[in-house]
Parts: structure tokens; sequence; C-alpha cells
């Protein structure tokens, strides 16, 4: 005999399978037996970058961080990527993720130096620290929480994502063998470096990366830096110049930031942030060790296929670049005192980095040249 | 009227249910709308590490590692750590891995240097590359890919997971002032360093690190290298030993293995393994970060509180030791043939690495110091 139940046993079945399997119909959830439950919303995001579609490593890297936390977050936190100009001009990521447009944004704090010229430290500054003591100053040293601290009028998170390591110098239409070559030069050169320029009589120049190789190759500059080998090769540069200066003090260690809007940030629960900062620190690994291994094939392929001139700064030209940048930070800090502030902590932190760097890497990169 | 239903019918429902949450009773899990449905085990695994319990940054970051893992997979992916000798011995965690004992390792590779040679270019090896060089090797030299081939006889899957930085050349209680002074000299230093050493006239000694500080303090032995100035204060080796010399050409950048058990990880679904990948990336980069940070407030503390002489290795030493290990490598290649294999693999990128090294970090090194 078959015994017979009735709907509401049934109902009640229902009821408790479901709470069993964490379920609203909205989006199931998953509480395993040790942790809290999650919250089982989808957050939908846009993210905006600074980058031109397709640009290697950096929009790259980008797109393998979205990819990631779609992956791991069982498509709980799933983030749509807009180059620069997709969705709003790349200059504009900024605003576009304060006002809540977007919730994320990927790009290079010193593009903000205008809104804020603190922000510079947590890129590059020339003669400053190199990847290895940004992220030491960031993890370990307060730069993450000052950094914090100075965007957060402006509704913003940020986190470090990626680094370029040392970029090139610049490619140059004639030799640079004194200080006195610098006159008159005119180089695309932004920022605080283009600053240090002018102190030696050069003129900086902004253009945009897509225009930078047709204006030194009609010779409307004679000079440009940009990324390193590996994005330079593929500008064609060495079409345009002869040759390829180093090493790159206007931007010693480049570091990239990941932004996110405040209240955005604050609405995901605790697990889906955790992956967003472990994703950063992960994706942050990964480009840096990206440049590296791409810049060195490129470097051989631009001198043993391209024949170009790789060649080092005199010492009396990198000097009297230190001398100016030096002058350059100190001039900025007497006029903005947000800008002083993030100095200071950056330069007593950098005093016993680079007293630690003088007798660890610099000390072991001496013994292999000896 | 109320409707009556047969058991068969109730059987059909519940399976339907519990295959709409995911789920064996186990662990119900969260199919999101967008995404496919994770698999709703949970996984309680098990990792031992090589180090001791509570050994800062080390163990402290594999502990952040499983914290991570933890959180960011809703208690899915549930890893209990334990410190050496608290479940196995820690030089016998590659077997347990290896055998299933556990699930997961942390070490570093050059301790299974007695079974697999070879391993231990994927730690350091003498004047070998730096944490920077390492990690363009694994994640865009191959680096990984003939690391996991090398490991896949043991069914053992490994990532690089942390990285010391450059270590210090060791604690002297006597000055080094040429290869001479090596001659007869007993002291702690494993591995391919030891070989170098004993080449140069010395007696290397194998001591575990809770031994080290009596030995040195007696007199059994007459220099020691540990890690770097953080580790080494914590050990109070400038209470034993004057002089602490640098750079560490023995270990310039020594990387920490994570091992997975290979049939463990298998069993792994697709978004728990992107968290451990994901979440070992980033363990590499707050490890790195933490151990730069803590040393160099550490060499302050040696140097200003403790009156502890740091000093650099002459340059003849340096290059004598050079010479020693390229031909320590040499014989060690002629002697193992999957040795020479990595070996030849190392030096093919290690060749290009080091090109770019010389105009990028090194020669902004140099700048920086003129």
């Amino acid at each position: 005999m078959q015994p017979v139940y009735h709907r509401s046993l049934i109902l009640s079945l229902c009821v408790i399978l479901l709470t069993a399997c964490g379920g609203e119909s909205a989006g199931p959830a998953a509480p395993a037996a040790t942790a809290p439950t999650p919250i089982a919303q989808t957050f939908k995001w846009k993210m905006v970058t600074t980058w031109p579609p397709n640009f290697p490593i950096f929009q790259e890297g980008v797109e393998r961080f979205a990819n990631e936390l779609r992956e791991m977050s069982g498509g709980r936190l799933d983030i749509q990527v807009f180059a620069g100009g997709e969705l709003v001009p790349a200059l504009q990521s900024f605003d576009a993720v304060s006002q809540g447009t977007v919730q994320m944004g990927h790009g290079a704090a010193y593009y903000w130096a205008g809104k804020i010229p603190a922000a510079q430290f947590f890129t590059a500054v020339p003669f400053g620290m190199n990847a290895q003591g940004m992220n030491a100053w960031f993890y370990g040293g307060g730069g993450n929480e000052l950094w914090a601290e100075l965007y957060e009028p402006y509704g913003l998170v940020p986190l470090p994502m990626g680094n370029t390591g040392v970029q090139m110098g610049g490619w140059f239409n004639k030799k640079i063998e004194s200080v006195s070559d610098l006159q008159g030069l005119k180089m695309r050169i932004p920022g605080l470096g283009g600053k240090v320029l002018a102190k030696a009589g050069g003129t900086p120049v902004l253009l945009a990366g897509g225009e930078i190789y047709t204006a030194l190759e009609r010779g409307t500059i004679d000079a440009t830096e940009w990324v390193g080998p590996y994005h330079d090769e593929r500008l064609g540069l060495y079409r345009a110049a002869k040759y390829y200066y180093y090493p790159g003090w206007h931007e010693p260690g480049t570091a990239l930031e990941l932004i996110i809007n405040a209240e955005a940030w604050a609405s995901l629960p605790a697990d889906l942030q955790l992956m967003v900062k472990t994703a950063a620190r992960g994706t942050s690994l990964w480009m840096f060790a990206e440049f590296e291994s791409q810049n060195l094939k490129a470097l051989e392929t631009l001198k043993n296929q391209y024949n170009v001139e790789v060649l080092r700064f005199p010492p009396d030209v990198l000097q009297e670049m230190k001398r100016l940048a030096r002058e350059t930070l100190d001039e900025e800090a007497a006029k903005n005192e947000q800008f002083n502030e993030v100095y200071q902590a950056y330069q007593t932190f950098r005093a016993n980095n680079d007293a630690w760097n003088a007798i660890s890497e610099s000390a072991y990169a001496d013994a292999l040249a000896q």
C-alpha cells in the first residue's frame, strides 16, 4: 500500500528544502555550513579605464581582473569593462566613478594632478621610488592609508593595481651629450617630468598616445617618452627617432590604480570586497611580471632587428635632472599643503627604503655587474 | 477537497528542488542567475608548512592566504594550516602533500634538492635572478610551466607564493677582507650556497633555525646566514656576531612555493581553483612588500640601536664567489640531466633579463646613487 500525503505537507517540505538551499527565488545564495551566509544579490557593475581598447598589459590586465572576479564570484560580481572613450572620455573616468555613473575605474593617479596635486606620489615622481619601493610603501609603509584619505572627499576608494617598472627615458632624434643639448628640446613628456625638463631649458609638449608617432616623425617634436620597449615597439617609435635613452628618471616605477565608488563599495558584501582586494593584488603582480617579460623580449627585437641605438643618459645630465626634480617637488610642496604632507610621508619612508635598497637590490646588481 | 499525492511524486519534487539548489545535502551552493552553478561541496583541507609556528611573514602569509580563501569562498574552501612539526615534520611536507595525507603545503622548492636537484632553480641559486626576475620568469617566461612538469611525477601542482627579496650575506665573527678569510670558515649555509663556500675553502654546516643562535654564540660556527634584517633581528643574531655582511649572493631573490596535491586540485571546481591561483598571486605580492617594509625598519634598528657593523663583501670576494657559483652549477648540470635542462632554460631567460635589468632597474639605481 502506498501512503498518501497532503498538499500542506508538501509545501512545508518545499519551504524546508528551499531554506536549506539558501534561497529566495531572486537569486539563491550559498550558506556553507561553516560560514556566514553571503548576500544573494548580483552586482552588475561598469568599469571605465584611461587606456585605449586592447592596450596590451594595461587594458588587458583590467579585462583579466574583471574575468577573475566574475568567475570567482560565480557571476555575483559581473563587471563590464570599457576602454577610454567607449563610455566616457579617458580623462573623465575619475569623475564618472566619483559621481557613481559607473562603479569602478582603472588608470594612473597622476592624471588627476589638476584636481589633486598630491595624487602624483601614488603613480610616480621624477627620481622617486621604483616598483619594489612603491609596493612596500603601499602595503607596509602607510601609503595605501594615505591614498584612501586623499580620495575620501571624492567618494572614491583607491587600490594599487599594476606597475610598469622603470620606464625608458625616451626616443630622441639627436644625441644628448650634455645638459645644454636639452636647451630648446621639444619633448612629449607630461606632468612633473615635463616641469623638470622645462627647468633644464626644454619645452614639454602634451600629446595623446595616438598623436605621438606622427609628431615625432614630422619633427613637430624632437623627442618623446612613452612606456618601455614593448609598448614603444608597438607604437613604431623606432621608425621615427634613432636614439633610445635610458633610464626613465621621470617615471621610475609607475603604479597604476583601481578606483571604486565608495557607496558602491560599501554595498558589496564582505566576501566580494575581499575578492576585489585579492584580485587587485594578484593583477598587480601579473602586470608587473608581464611588463618585465615582454620588455626584455622587445628590447632584443629593437636592438637586433631594428638596429636601435640604446644609450645611457650621461651622468652629468642625470645629476642635473635629479637636482631639478628635487627643486620641482619642493616648489610644488610650497604651493599646496596637501602635496607637502604626502611629500613628507613619502620622503620619510623613502629614506629608509633607499638605505635598505643600497645594501640589498643595488648592492646585488653591482655584484652581478662586476 | 484536498488533492492527495503519492510518495513518488514528492520524491521527484525533492530531486528537482535539490537539483535547482545545486546540492548534495553535504553543502548547499549558490547558483547566481547569470553564472554556471558552482559545485556545492565544501572542501575541508589540511595544509602543512616548513615554517615554525608564528614565523613572521612566512607562516603569517600562509595563514592570511587560508583566511582569504575561506572568506572569499563563503567557507566552501576551508583550509586548516599547520606549521612545521605540528602535523608532520617540516621537511616531510613534500611527501605528505604528494601522498595526499594533506592537500596543500608551503615551503621552498630547494628543500627538495635531494629528490629533485632541479627544484633549486625555483627558489634561488647563487648569483641567480632577483625577485623581479623570478616573477617575470614564472609568469611570463615559461618558469611556471617548467616547474609544473618537474612536480607532475610526484602528483603535485606547484605555484609561486612569496619572495624574500635579496637576503643578507650573513653574520660573521670576523671581518672578511679577502678570499683567504673564507679558508676554514665554519658557516651555517645550506644548499648550493654551501657548495660554493666549500669550493672557496670554507666548511658549510647544516643547522635548523632553532640551533643557529647558540652555535654562533658558543663559537661552534664562525658565521651564519639567515634571512634579512627583520628575521635576523628577531633571532637575536646581533648578540652573537659583530659583522653583518651584504649582499646575499647565495639567495638573491628567494621564491617560496605553494604545493597542491594533484588529485585534490582536480577535484576543486573551477571557481575555487581560480580563487587559489589569485590568492597565491596576491599573497606573493603581500609577502614581498612586507619583507621590504619590515626589513628597512629592522635595518635601522640594527644599525642605530644595536650598533651592528653593516659591511659589504669586498669586490674580489664577490667575484670569486660568482666564478665558483658558475662552476658549481655547471658541475651539478653535468651530474643530472633534469637539472641541466632547467639550468639551460633559466640561463636563456636570464640573459635577456640581465640585459633589460641593466638598462632599467640597475641603471636607475646607479642614477639615484650618483
